[in-house]
């Protein structure tokens, strides 16, 4: 098997030369022709997503897992639209990000080129096959598709289909292909191929994505979780930080820019506390509160557990929430150094001193003044789309766009210059 | 030595967090008053290094390593002026880097932030100690020192020097900290510690760097090798080219910006290559040329080789060039694309569309067009100082200085937004 993944990897590098000097025009006609083909072939791709489906029913998938796995008519369509938004979004590649003349004449770019190949691991929404692959074709890259086993027989005719738009469009099919087999095996060979893979994006669980970043040997870009939190001030708005508690906890609680904690400053709990614990509550949201603000809400019949510890380390993706009393700004800021997993996180106040010292100290990927947490987002954030999220520190953090499937390079154009 | 690596771990993340909000003026007063320490302990520098020296020369170390470990009065006032140098480049850390109002209103800011914590991962010189722990500091991060055991005396002063004029200075000692150990398997401890270290440089031989990037967990920016190639167009201006050639060989060829390879165009051969192998010969460079080129020396008296393919893939580090012929701009960026290790590659030519299609097509760090590889450096691209270079594509690519220890973090500035 190892041979053959590496002949894969091999194809796909040399595929990468050709595809990162691609004009726009060709990657833009090879997107339009996927989105005609997806529509065209909306039979075959429900028939292979029909096996699927049966051989998930038969392993016992749940609701859920069945759910993101199937395909229908719409969910086509709306995938064929997804890959014509990206027609029109800007083409990354060939910016100049900086420009300089040296003292000796020498001229310098720094111009944004694709990453090279892109390997891309995720789970069992099949719709990733063609969401990626779309994202990584128009910043110029090749990649490399490892899709959950769940999805084997929709992921192949969708890689299918994709190369033929490649084909028929003068791209190499080398530019997009899916590993041929769902054996775990052939996930740890790829892993280890950092000769001609550049890049590894894993999409899905906590679970999937540890196993990833442990046994790469190529670059990962990723994040384990979300936790989101967010602190209302001494000085806050309580009406803002009413609404945007809510929302950051309720109008999507299983997205990772959710919140899950929220950290009251000692003197708002009373007449916050009570109040928000309301709202939250006839929204079904479950409380767990450290014992210095549930004090606050004996004779209330609000209902709530007691938080534990380990309460404010988890990542719910359910209407739980969890709350804290700080004494400080200082120790708001501690707290969700220490809990948060540098993701989004909110401070409500209407001090401009107190929220500037929050935005600079707070360890995150994105620092919220007076806004919810759930905008962390590569639409929101005006990327056009999105291929991730990232709570590491080299490359991208936070959304992540096409131009973060860029690096660079430096070209300098001289007149003879030696050293 | 886990416990104790780890409490050291967590020791640089918990300084890290301060050291990221310091102003620029407390970080240069620690920086000067650096520069002072290392001139009035002169003697006790120059005392650990005689430990060094002498235990190297009992173990039997070359002369080259020797002299690469030696300190002398003048190395430790080049040492104190380099850190002078770094307290006027401009700090990194707070740089807008994009900026952007969204149609809810939403203020967008990604501003440059410190990476984090920082492992450097180094071999034989002990000046390397004082360089990165410099650069480290002035772009807000917290870092972990990991010298060579040849080199323990004097790093161990070193870093202690270095914390002293932290203390002084009001920053935790704990910012820089070097691994109070030499055993390989402290490395290997340190190189899993991802809970708390966010990047590892590894400076030194291709083997150490081998080692690293195969053990780590943690995102580690490296290059191997330098195979650094020159690529002689038809169109080329042979005074240009001579020039080039022999300047990016012979200047230093002990460095990883030296040319390894020069690809001749097939019709350039002859005038090009007798006069260049002359010139090449008279400053001791030994050739190594494929048998097409080498047709053209007959009846000269130039010493030369026959090429293997193997020497194409070498970095010699050394006076010795290997030279191949190609039928085609084609032909030679494909070669530069097998044999190269994305460092630095040029060409000459005065056909501008020769040009870009190179620069283009080129999957390296740095393309130059009419100059000597030999100026891929930090110094020579003005970044003001260098911290490495890297022929990875992921967070940086080429030379590496104060910005690329750096990341960065949405800020967000809402009025009460939700979605």
């Amino acid at each position: 098997m190892e041979t053959a993944i590496r002949q894969l990897a091999e194809q796909a590098r040399e595929a990468s030369l050709k595809t990162a000097t691609l004009d726009t025009a060709t990657k833009n006609s090879a997107l339009r022709r996927l989105a005609e083909l997806l529509e065209l072939q909306t039979g075959a791709i429900l028939e292979a997503n029909a096996k699927d489906l049966k051989a998930g029913e038969e392993n016992g998938l749940t609701q859920a897992l069945l759910d993101r796995l199937r395909f229908s008519p719409e969910r086509i369509q709306a995938m064929a639209e997804g890959v014509r938004q990206v027609i029109s979004l800007p083409d990354p590649v060939g910016e100049t990000i900086e420009e300089s003349t040296r003292p000796n004449g020498l001229r310098l770019v720094k111009r944004r080129v694709p990453i090279g190949v892109i390997g891309i691991i995720y789970e069992s929404r099949p719709n990733v096959t063609v969401d990626c692959a779309v994202l990584c074709l128009k910043s110029g890259n090749a990649c490399i598709l490892r899709g959950g086993k769940e999805a084997f027989h929709s992921n192949t005719i969708l890689s299918k289909i994709i190369q033929q738009a490649l084909r028929e469009s003068g791209i190499s099919p080398a530019a997009v292909q899916l590993i041929p087999t769902t054996e775990r095996k052939a996930l740890n060979i790829l892993l280890k191929m950092d000769d001609f893979i550049h890049c590894i994006i894993p999409r899905g669980g906590e679970g999937l994505i540890r196993f990833v970043a442990e046994n790469s040997r190529i670059p990962v870009i990723k994040h384990y979780k979300g936790i989101c939190n967010v602190y209302v001030d001494i000085d806050a708005d309580l009406e803002i930080a009413g609404n945007i508690v809510e929302n950051a906890k309720c109008q999507r609680p299983g997205v990772c820019n959710a919140a899950e904690n929220l950290f009251l400053h000692k003197d708002i709990v009373q007449p916050f506390l009570p109040k928000i614990a309301r709202r939250l509550t006839e929204k079904g949201v479950e409380l767990r509160i450290d014992e210095a603000a549930a004090n606050h809400l004996i004779g209330t019949e609000i209902p709530y557990k007691q938080a534990q510890e380990a309460d404010f380390h988890e990542e719910f993706l359910d209407l739980i929430l969890s709350i804290k009393t700080v004494g400080s700004l200082e120790d708001a800021i501690s707290s969700i150094n220490c809990y948060g997993s540098g993701h989004s996180d909110a401070i409500i106040t209407n001090n401009e001193t107190t929220a500037e010292t929050f935005l600079a100290s707070v360890d995150t990927s994105t620092a919220y003044w007076n806004a919810s947490t759930r905008f962390t987002d590569g639409f929101e954030f005006g990327l056009g789309a999105e291929i991730g999220i990232s709570t590491d520190r080299l490359h991208a953090r936070g959304p992540m766009g096409l131009r973060e499937l860029c690096t660079y390079k430096f070209i300098v154009y001289g007149t003879g210059q030696v050293k």
